[in-house]
Formats: C-alpha cells, structure tokens, sequence
C-alpha cells in the first residue's frame, strides 16, 4: 500500500535528455566521454538522462553493452543527473535481464517500448508483454515507451495505461514519442494522479506544454532552448516562449534539410557541444564531410550556440 | 500589385465549420436543410463553412451535386457565414470547373487536396497541378487542403508553400488538417506576412494556438466550446481553457469508442443539433441503432449540449 | 434462370490489353488515334480491351470524357476487339451513371475497383457497394476490380465473392491486379464452375498459368510476348515459355529502371507502336527527352520490336 | 579463386523446412524434442532446415538460447538434415557472434534478415551492412533473407545482389520471403551461375516453380505435399501437380480463418505431427482451445494427414 503509494506520487521533473552513446571510430562505446558529457548535460539544465533509447542507438548495442553503457552513465552522473533506463528489446527474456540488472546498480526509473519484429497485435497483448517485464524489476518506476513510426505498433496508448493499471503496479505513466499530440493527451486524462506523460520531442515544447504535458525527453543539443522556453512560459511571458519555440522549429528544419535522422542528430549534438560523440553503428550511415560542413555552417549562424 | 496585395492581406478569421451534407434517407442530398444549418453554425459561433470538403462527404458526390450544394450554402449563409469551397477532385478538369464555378458565384475563397488515385510524387509536381487549379479562379483567394492521412500523400507542405509562393498568385495558406503540428508550424513559418495555416481538428485546439494558429475548421457540434476555449485564451485565462480542451478531448474520446470516423461524427451532429442531416452515402456505413442509442446517452452525459 | 446460366457461362478469353488513353499536347483525347490503336491490338493478339482502367488515366478523366473514350473504343473495336468497360469512380452516382451508358452502348462486360478516398472497410460493405453499382446494368457481366496498391483497400478478395455470391447476379469474377498472387489463386478456387479471375499483370505471365488463371490483362506493348509464351506453354513447351517469361521480366526490369510507373509505359508504348499516345496528365509527370532516348535504346536493344 | 568458385557452385537442394522452436510451457526451449523432430523431418522428405528464422521465433530468443538451438539441431540432425542457420538480429555485433558460431560448428550455410529497428535507407546501405556480417564466416555460404512485410524494409532485393555481388565473396543467393514474386524472378535472373533464390512460402509452390525457383522454404507441416507437387511436377504431370497446389491453397485458407499467423502455424503443425512444439512467445499470443479443436477438425478434414 505504502509501496503503491511510492508509485502513484513518482514524478519525473525538469529536462530529461535522450543521450547519444559516444562511439570511437571503430564502433566501439567511447567510455573516456561520459564524464564530460554528464558534465555537458549539468551545465545545460538537464535533470535526467533516459540511457540506451532509440537516438542512443541502444537497439543496436548487444545486452552487455546496454549494461556497461548504463553503469557508465551511473557512474557519470554521478547522483547528480537523474537515470532512467531503456531497457526495451526484441525479445523478453533480455528485457527482463535488463530490467534486473537497472534495478540493481539504482537507476530511478525503467522505461521499455514494445518489441517490434514479432508485434503485440492488441492492447492487451501489450499489457501482458510489460506486465511480465515490469515484474523483473519490482521496486522500480516504469514508464511505456510508445514510437510508432519506429516500431510499426499503432495501438491505442491511453487504452494500454486503463488496462495496465491495475496489472502493473510499478507503471507510472509513459514516454509518448509518437507524433500524435491528441493521444498524449489522451494519456494525461486517463489518470492524472497517478499517470505521467513524458514527452518525446526534439521540435515542439510549447504545444506539449499548451496540454500540461511538462516534461520533455530530447536531444542534448535542446537543454538550454527549452529551460529558457519553459521559464518564459512559466512566468506567463508568451512571446518569448513563442519565439524560442520558433527557433527550436528552424532548428529541426535545418536538421530536414540534412536528412533529419539520427546521423544528423547525432552530428548536431559533438558540433554544438564540441563533445565528438563519433559516428554511427550500421545500418545507419554518418552524413558525408561535406555536409558536415554545411550543416555546421547553419547551425552556427542560429546563434543558438 | 494591388491585386497581389489583396491576396496577401486575406485572412479567414473566428471559427469554420466543415459542415456535413444532409441527406435524405434515399441519399439525395437534403436541401430543405440547408436554412436551418446555417442558422444553426450562426448561432453557434461559426464564422465560415468549408463546404464539400471530407466531413461533407464532397469526394461521394457528382460534380454537378457539388455545385448545388454549394449554391444551397451560398443562398443560406446569405453573407453571414463565409463560405470556402473546397473544388479538389481526383481529376484535375472537373477541379477547375468547379473552382471556375465557385469563382462566379462568389465564394470568399477556396481550397484543394491533391488528387490522390494518381499521386504527385513530389512537392515540384503538386506545385504545378495546383498552379494550374488555383489559375481557373485567378481573382478568388486560395488554399491548398492538406490531409495525408487520408489521401496518403505524404509530402512537406512547408516545401509546398515555399515552392509555391512565386507560382500561385492566390495562395493565401492551407488548411492542415493532417496530423502533424510540427509540419503545421512549419508552414506558419515560411512566409508569416502572407501564409495563413487553418487548422484542421475535431479535438485539439489549444495546441494549435500555442504555435499561433488561430483559425481551427472542426465539425458543426464543436462551435461553442471551441468559441469558449478561444475566449477563455485569448482573456489569458488558461486554467478555464485547459478544463474546455480537456472536455473536448473526451468527446473526441467517445467519438474514438464508436469508431471514430465520418459516420459517427455526422450522427454526433444530428443528436446534438437536432438537426438530422440523415445517412452517410456508401462506402461508408452509418452507425447501428443501438450504438446510436449508447452514444447519444454519452455525449448528453457531458453536459456540453 | 436462364438469365442467370448466362452470367454463370460468360468467360472472357484471349489476351486483354488495357490501352492507354490517347492524349493531345494539351491534354485533351486524342480520338484520331483510335482506329489506329485497334488496329495495332488486333494485329498484336488482344483480343479484349479494358478501357478507361489505370493505364488509361481513367480517373484523371470527367465522367463525360469516359463515355466518349468509351464509345470512341466500341466504333474503333467494331466488333473486332471486345470492349470491357472500367466504371468505377470515386462515388457511386457516377460510377452507376457509367454503368448504365456501358450497358446502353452494349460492351461486353463492364468492372469497377473500390472507391478509394472514403474507402470500404470491411468484405460486407464493399458487397453492398458493387451490388448497388452492378445492379445499374442488369445485362451485362461485371468484374471487380482489385488493385491494392492503388488504393489503399486490402480486403479480402476471395472473402467478397463468396459473399457477393447471391446479392451480384452479374457478377463473373474479378480483375486481380494486387500482387498477392495467392490470393488471386484463392479468388480462382471459390467457384470454378462460375467465377474467372482476370490477371493484371505488365510483367509475369506463367505464374498465372501455372495456377490457371489464363487471362491476363496487360500494358499494350505487350501483346505478342504474351501471346507467344501462351502458345509455347500450350504446346507444352515450357522451355520456350521459360525464356519468353524471362524476356518479359527483362523488360519490366529496363521499365523500373526508368521509375516504372504509368508515365514510363505510356511512353514505352508510343516507342514500340509508333502511335504517339501523347503525355499523361496531371499530378503524373512525363519522363524527360533524354530518358526517353535511354529508354528507347533499352528496348530497340531487347530486339522484341 | 578455388575458393571462390566452391561459393559459386553451392546449391541448397530439395525442401527446406523452417522448423518452429519446441517450448515448454514455461516457454524454456524444450530441447528433449528435437531428436524427434528432425526425424519428422526426415520422414517427411525435408533435406535441410533453416534455424531459428521467422517461424522459429528467433527474433524472441537471445542469444545464447539461438547458440544453444543450433546446437540441438546440429546434433539431432547428425548430418541428416541440412542446417542453415538464421543468423540475422537488430545489432550487427550480435549477428556476427552468431555468424562466428554458426561457422565454428559447421553449418551448411548461415542467412540473415537486415536490421529493422533501425532501417538500412538503401540498397548499397544494407550490402554494407551485410558485407560485414558475412565476414564473419568467411567459409560459410551466405543468403540473404527478405522478408518486407515483417520488417517493414522495402529495398529492391535484385538490386542488392547486383551491388553485393563483388563485396561479399560468400554470397550464394537469398531466401526470398516477400511476397512479390516477380522481385524474386528478377533476383533468378542477376546471376544463374552464382545466385540462387530460395523461395520463403507457406503456401504457393508451383507459381515459383514455374519461373523455375526450386527450393521451398516452409512450415514443417508441407513436406509431403510439396514433395509430392514437385514430384509430379517433375514428371510432366501438370494435372497432379494443380491438384496438390489447391490443397495447399485451401490449407493456407484454414489458416486464414484462424488468424493465419504463426501462433496458428506452429498449432498446425503440433496437431499434425503429434509432436507438441508448445505455446508461442510473448508478445504472440496462442490461440484459445476452442479455436484450436476447430483447426485440428478443419485440418483433419483436408485428409493430408
């Protein structure tokens, strides 16, 4: 009860960033970078990190990996940048041991979005899938991860928060990255004292906002863009709210313009941050040298950085 | 230049109605009904009527019934409601005649969705069949009708309107009425002084407003709430405006637990107004009596009507 | 009864081209090329033609179009060449207006495919649909025809006519140009004894055959492959017919080379005849001078024509 | 160069079975039944078995459990039955440990799906991708495995051939599991001397044998019936071989009726075998019991088995 109670008042606050995994040019994880990108995401007004997502290239990571790339986060931040876990994977047996192991080195939260190759075909599905991955890790908030256009699931995600409410004791809400806006909201009515929805967005914050949908996951180049656009919208100061969220808007198109994938993302971020998070696993390819160049031009010429 | 100018200074304000086409059980198009619905979205804060576009059933109807009913509206609204026409059809003859015949007589605009049997494959080739379309009409203003989820055309309206801007002398804006508020506020973007972006939604509009797009065109039974929500914002008073939004989601939640499409929006009208604009026109199926029966007993239980 | 034993008895037989439409360099129909273009089908084994179907731009034409395409093929064909009138249309009225001008002007059989913006969405309602549409020419055989990746509409073909059974008296079987060629055969097994499926195919032939479905309908250039790989697979040649079927492959290989798409057969079409067919419309775009010499030298070098 | 031409002249031949994984109720694989099963197979005129594929639910599995499935079949099979192990996962680093092992222990041959969280963009992408993984098992003949509709990559399958051709010494051909069966005659025509198409298919034989693609990849339950298709078909006895083609039809149309998915796949093959091969993975879900005394009446009643 005392234990339930632990859930239903867990809420994430603040900026939570989506992480890029630092790679060397060998495809290796860059485990020498985590400090200084810990460091990157303090000074940038980030209060959490969610580890081994879809723009951190966790899906293709193998398990070890997404062990070792957590406990170097762990360790990175070092108690001062809050860590959720992504510990979703094609098959539930290694979900589950990740799930485990994140409970076990402390992470504050787990989130897990459906497996893709073989689809759950119903809600209910769904909910039986994460029930029994949420158990693995029973003293640990848990979040759904819901992105669509990734995964190819289309399933309701409001109707999977009424269903797994009473199956999943641990569920605290979910990381809505699907780009439709009304079913986040959707989820944020289900049950508000208990469900969160975290927002998944590297564009629009203010329309997340404008739904009391407060806290966003993005990419790290995005910090201090949206602290300054949730302070002014904070103080009830809408222009400056609106104008940030104008730039935020060219800058994802800036970002079109290059491909707006995670190559681009990810280039983004080591040209922004001066970190070099190095390149991209396959089947992704990096964006060639010269449209580094020109991506870096544009992106300078904001004068967001 | 001076005719250029009017182009650029037109705008569509307040609220638009996509209307639906009342018919007769036989499936004639009703037109006794038309007095008593424009009266209806009059009192019901509608400034405009988008007439003949999808809510309408436009692309069920014969070029000459699209014509009648637009002539029905025209002599109904009888200068106090706006009324846009939408001409788009799959063949790009029958769109001109009626955007000839809309033109003459003196609609205040209209609008197009790109053919969708035989698809443009990319933004330069839309350009050109729209260039044409919109030249039938050269002295009415004109919006291009964006619904991807519908017509499956899924291509960067932003790149259209910048594509276009030299090409199409009437262009004022479009109508976004597909999913993504990102492409929408993209659209706002590219020309603010000239480019209009009307928001296509039968639930969310306060997320619209947040990116500054102010204009919703929403089914006739959403009239007075949006008209609240819009009043409640624009008067800074958010809390009101986020407890309207929230209603409006859960109608838009009911609609959904009956299917959520054209049939059950149209009968949505006909239980609320009083109104009975009659059976939807195959291929679509209206909804059963009995459901009919559970979802009137739900929309009165909200107290909106 | 007797009536209905004809309906039961009907097979169309032979090759069915689906000819394109004839277009000036204004868009308008070309009709003086229509004698010349029955000609060329006679003398290149068709012995059918499915007029005003996909290849032909049927949907970019206005309904009064239709017919005059229609009746300009009935006096070319003269008797000669069997006339299969394609129907179907975005909304009923129209589709039944065609159906009654069809059955007037006395064309053999007549088809229809779904209507594809408000689409059918489930086997019954499309059942409902075509028995309303076949019901407008009581006399003359009807086809469905099902083109999924077209418009969108993947139902259940060998699901419809064994519903359409006992509400299409007409009905004789369909025109199966989806892909899934299991289903095609699966159309073929519902009722031998009553139902033919037509094959729509610009490419594979024998497969057809090897779960006898014998009739295919197919671009114009392709008249003589198809008729000769028939006559080696007849004659129980199957080496000859494994080469034939191997040309044909080539060629739609060079075909996909160039897009693919109706533009590009369109032309290939005017290349091999040496009927200048013309451009298609819009939103489709011709391919380039240069392309079309690229193309040209591809297929002179097959040494087919 | 000897080298070199030993992967030009490899051939699978005869039927391949694509095995489900035996589990347990607890959904442990269930090791103690792969003696049996690969003497099923044996007796059912199955030569090789493809390991841990689509149907084997290998995407569910982890690593080691595919280490340790292959293994059992290794050993059941005892050079009886040839094993071609599925070695394809999302993370390339994954796929080569598989690759590696695969090779150590002495498969046939080794085949892999492209990764499809992350989606290769391209043709050239995924022989980049693929290029690596082969590596991995430099004496291993390698196919690459397509299948679109599951993992939602649709790249032109001949293309890749082509392109891979000069990169990817062990490249023998692919299994061709989309159901485009014109894609899979173009790949038969890229290379007659290297290449070579296996066909992935539950259902359809005859159509590939008539573009001469021989070897089926299939569900365990058809072994009799496509031996004894392409038995007759062997010998010219086209009418024998129609027949058999039609039971499979209606075989795969039983299936339908009950989902058609693989949970109802590996019921089949339980109910026919006698060989309990156990539930499905989450998140698939097995039919109810209710259902499955439908099927096992229905399968019954075909008189196969």
């Amino acid at each position: 009860m005392g234990e339930q109670q632990k859930f239903r008042d867990f809420r994430i606050k603040g900026i939570v960033s989506a992480p890029f995994t630092p790679f060397k040019s060998d495809g290796d994880v860059n485990y020498d970078l985590f400090p200084a990108y810990a460091k990157y995401l303090q000074d940038h007004h980030f209060q959490h990190a969610f580890v081994n997502g879809t723009l951190a290239e966790g899906m293709s990571q193998t398990i070890d990996e997404r062990k070792e790339t957590l406990e170097a986060w762990m360790k990175a931040a070092d108690g001062k940048i809050g860590i959720i876990a992504h510990v979703g994977t094609n098959n539930l047996r290694d979900a589950k041991e990740l799930a485990r192991h994140a409970e076990k080195i402390g992470v504050e939260a787990i989130a897990a979005l459906a497996p893709s190759f073989y689809k759950p075909k119903c809600e209910e599905d769904l909910v039986d899938y994460m029930a029994e991955l949420a158990a693995a890790a029973p003293n640990t908030p848990f979040y759904y991860y819901c992105i669509n256009f990734v995964t190819g699931i289309y399933l309701n995600s409001a109707k999977f928060l009424s269903l797994a409410k009473d199956r999943i004791p641990t569920l605290c809400g979910l990381k809505h990255s699907s780009r439709e806006l009304t079913s986040a909201h959707s989820c944020n009515l289900v049950d508000k004292d208990r469900f969160q929805v975290l927002m998944g967005t590297d564009v629009q914050y203010i329309t997340a906002l404008s739904v009391k949908i407060e806290v966003p996951v993005t990419a790290s180049y995005l910090g201090d863009i949206y602290f300054r656009l949730k302070s002014a919208y904070d103080k009830g100061d809408k222009n400056t709210a609106d104008e940030i969220q104008e730039t935020a808007q060219l800058i994802n198109d800036i970002r079109g313009r290059y491909g707006g994938d995670i190559p681009v993302a990810k280039k983004m971020f080591s040209i922004v941050s001066g970190i070099d998070v190095g390149p991209v696993r396959m089947p992704m390819k990096d964006i060639s040298k010269e449209k580094e160049e020109g991506l870096r031009k544009e992106l300078l010429a904001t004068g967001c950085w």
